[in-house]
């Protein structure tokens, strides 16, 4: 099996840190094939950001894709996700989506630690777009920004943990998701220090991606996720264009 | 006053049906600046299309905003409004946005209607985005493309009240909201065949930008709506990346 | 265009203060008409003035409202809202209902701020009943009566600032919302020091009440808001009793 | 004991049929004593008559609750209720908050049969006001006033009947309440013909009301049920007027 | 009127102290039958004992309810409540049910408090499970297990009073619900010390049990609380067995 | 790697039903261990089998866990589970937990296919209780018994294809939910003639189960899930009651 993980954030270095994340992760047999966004944001922080990544994902997908079984979005506000599951026959899962629907099922209301306090109010939004909302015990932010805790993993592992540990014990959170792809990696630094459960997005998207593969679930030929068939776009990405002229 | 009507979709016709709807709602003094989106799709009607919508509406605006007192994102799915919100210093409305939040300020709950079921799932999951999810009372779809309206206003005319009347008669709608760029001047059309309020975006989307110019509220320092700050991002519209480089 | 403002409590200096901030907003060709309850409480400050005050605000507007094209209940507890908006074939909204409506369309989720706990308990209960319960980040109350609010405004403002500032920072609200008649004007004195939007009622009402009237709107003829009918009533107030004798 | 039932509508009649339901209700020693409203609607069927009711209602309770050990507020619309809690240091419930608590104490969601459709909107509201909203399995009306049900008992039996067992069989209502002054005593005729528990709210009110009476529950001194303390108010009822001066 | 109060739990101890709670609440007339868990847990404190709770208790309503007019589940978890409902043709309410009932009818949202936060988790699940979720201010822990209060009312009476107090005074509950078997006659310990109501269930349980019974509604004949017919089980206690023969 | 599938009814069919279904599914080197409650329900079809079969999933499984790295319980009510996932270090999925997890990580909101509307009723409270009300589209009832679908699951298949597709086409579910343990290896023999994807428990189970043991999350020190310690319970089954003996 082949899993494409697209990082819509165009730093190498955190495709490269999520991609040993995945691996650590993935079956035997499973590949992973990391791709990097060709334009836009290094490190998603605002929501002008998000909207440039959400087409960079969808972009970069749209040439990718071809041959592999699913795919990861491999960025916290999962850039793109509802129009790329509309655009591939196969499984598409991003790293919000996936760790947080991973807590839901070890049971009990989960927290979520981010980096920002900013990042925390799109994060409420998104979980409740999923679903979720009423599972969100709460939410803890570590003060800095995502580029900043990607630039000190281990400074930030500690303030990680004082804030896994507050959604546990203040907030009743029966597990803990650690937001954003830079945590790829981070639960194992600090899971013997937090009393719950503690999930983070790579690793729960790898399975989820490899599952849901494994289910060989049918594309929908109706409703909003069913293929677009044959639009009228200009000026987009060529890979793009030629997934909205009426094929599959 | 200047707004800004800005047009996500490239279709020029539908920007100056919209237009001609928005000036003929505005208040004397009002001036409104149409423009149209340079790439991306002609009638967005797909989740893919969202996505290039959203980014094509981002990258207008950045262009054309300057000198105005407020936007108008002048699509039913409100393309890149949240972060047309966080880039401006002015207030910026969407259609759909503006339209319920009219209807809702009319008193019970309101139906959609919308041309295709494809739409009405995206719909909802806009309506409960905006948090007024408990107020959707129905949607009803016309069973059609937004092309194939904007094809021929007269002849949905007719599917359009059958629609609005039965979310009236038999989802107790107490007002319905018209979903759809293209549903500009239609209420004047079929007012006097539906029994409650008939109400589309753009006009509503004028009075609320107007009003909310009004008020003369503060930009947000704080939250995930204040200004990002410089941020790093290469290949982008050079006008989206000027609003990313730190200033405002 | 003319608006009917009306208020509920019998407090007329409350009725200046909100028809000056009024008419500070007002557009050009917007007259402000003030009306002030006839009987009932002086400062609305219990669910049992409540009650009272809903009806002398139905009695007061039947009275008044003869060539207004829109009405604003001008009290934070809306009062008689709904009865009114049936009563009335143009447009008529609360102080409160406008506010986080206007709140809701800055973005994000928003804060109140309130005079006691008592009021937070009924502001809550308002929210959920407009739909907008989802969108509620926290209240904050100042810990006294609305009457000591308008018997100290400049002494108040100091308060109202440290609660707006709760609100955005610990909170995550993206907009405060200063709930109470008497708090017109008080935006002005203290956006320089509130890090998101502050807004009141009185002016979120105006620029909603002229919008709306804008729109022309149909009156509906079904559904709970649509006119009664003939009615049976004895010993109400006779302006009131007349609207509930058949026509229209 | 001794129970107020207070009708905030003037139709002695319904105030007699209410009695004589409660009377056949209540246990041995609970003395029911009806009173009606002095003034107001005839039969509460729009939202106008619904604050005239309100107060009507809280000017009634406040001149006849002496001695009395609970109160019923005798309407479907259960006007006044929140304000009389407040006001009295006995238990106070409404027809509608009984009957919706008793279904919810039979397990299982719960319809509703209204008389018209207009009335379901308000329902709705209600219901969402208590905090049952979730647990609304559907509404169905009759398609008549309140009045014409009240003017034809024997006849609405069979239309509620209906209405009954489409909740039970399409809606999947587990129980079924009656909405409706009038309702009292149809739930023997009709709980043969309908395979769910039929409830309505004079029965459901009055053992409610004997049963949180014998609770022995203190007043609240804490919140927006405590009492109001000394207010000003003019222009009101004397009994009224009375229970705002500061006492109790 | 006799009324089964049995006690999921083993402890015969805790029995008595809820049926002298009981029997100080009972009408004149109605007999309380306490009855006690066979086997399973002597103080359900964990999920795995909730499961226990549950059969031990459907197996001793089964043997025990005969000539019964209403059952009350006596545990704050409502042992097997649901299935008991279905089993049974007469009012069965559970002791948490009840309480938070009673306090949604004295009007306003409500709080508890539990002994441990481990119990507060599952608490807000049953709540949510009742439809009552959105009345819920807070939950406050005496961080202690139901044991450890059982074996020192007394002592405990401080810890209750000043988490009841908080939630009065911080989470702006209107009343007070003491979750636990234990709390019976805990209230009138405390309800001098605390501003707000205070209620628990074995008093609450008694008064709605009364209530429903006096209402004589029907039992379900459709829906998931009808009788179950003719099931097939082996290996479960007879007189359950019995119950699952196909008779009533 | 080892998981448990463990049947809460009596029925060795269709614990072989399942297991080749689950079989089917896994990946190579999962051993799937099937086991067979050994009292209780034979198809759990009401509530009160329901709580048998809880305690018969949570003895059987405190029996068959040993060397597992996961567990299954295999029935669509989840029996025990919640006090499973206590009991067990592993990670522990139920049949309809892991089918709406799945669904709602295809996209957009599913629908359920369920064999009577006696448990459609049950199943909406398992879907709430997860988290997941809002994403439910619909509920479509086959209108017999599980054991009426075990018994003729040939036939069966039209009716549940109609299901299907109504839910897809009415109810606009964006993808379907076989609930029950005998609908394992049913999405295969209709996947053709329904227009969006087709899921059911049992193969949703596995690869969740099998994914969720890859995260290697931590057992829980906190909260409701985290080990009872020592309880004190009597007359058990003798492996349960080595599980509540303090040893983790």
């Amino acid at each position: 099996m082949r899993i494409l993980l697209a990082n819509p954030n165009t730093t190498e270095g955190i495709t490269a840190l999520m991609a040993a994340a995945a691996r650590a992760t993935a079956a035997p047999g499973t590949e992973i094939k990391p791709v990097t966004a060709g334009f836009g944001a290094a490190v998603i922080g605002s929501r002008m950001e998000m909207v440039v990544g959400d087409y960079a994902s969808l972009a970069l997908v749209a040439r990718e894709a071809e041959g592999c079984d699913a795919v990861i979005v491999a960025a916290a506000i999962d850039s793109g996700l509802r129009a790329i599951k509309q655009m591939l026959p196969v499984p598409v899962v991003g790293l919000t989506e996936s760790a947080i629907h991973a807590a839901n099922l070890t049971g009990g209301r989960f927290g979520l630690v981010v980096s920002s306090t900013r990042t925390g109010a799109v994060m409420r939004e998104m979980v409740e777009g999923y679903g979720l909302g009423s599972r969100l015990a709460g939410i803890r932010a570590l003060g800095s920004d995502a580029s900043a805790v990607y630039g000190d993993l281990e400074g930030s592992a500690r303030a990680i943990t004082t804030a896994a540990c507050q959604l546990a014990e203040e907030d009743l959170a029966e597990s803990v998701v650690l937001i954003g792809a830079v945590m790829a990696g981070m639960p194992a630094r600090i899971a013997d220090r937090v009393p719950v459960p503690v999930i983070e997005g790579v690793s729960a998207a790898v399975v989820l991606a490899e599952g849901l593969a494994r289910l060989g679930l049918r594309k929908p030929a109706l409703g909003s996720f069913a293929p677009p068939g044959k639009r009228s776009v200009t000026g987009v990405d060529p890979a793009l264009a030629a997934r909205l002229d009426g094929a599959g």
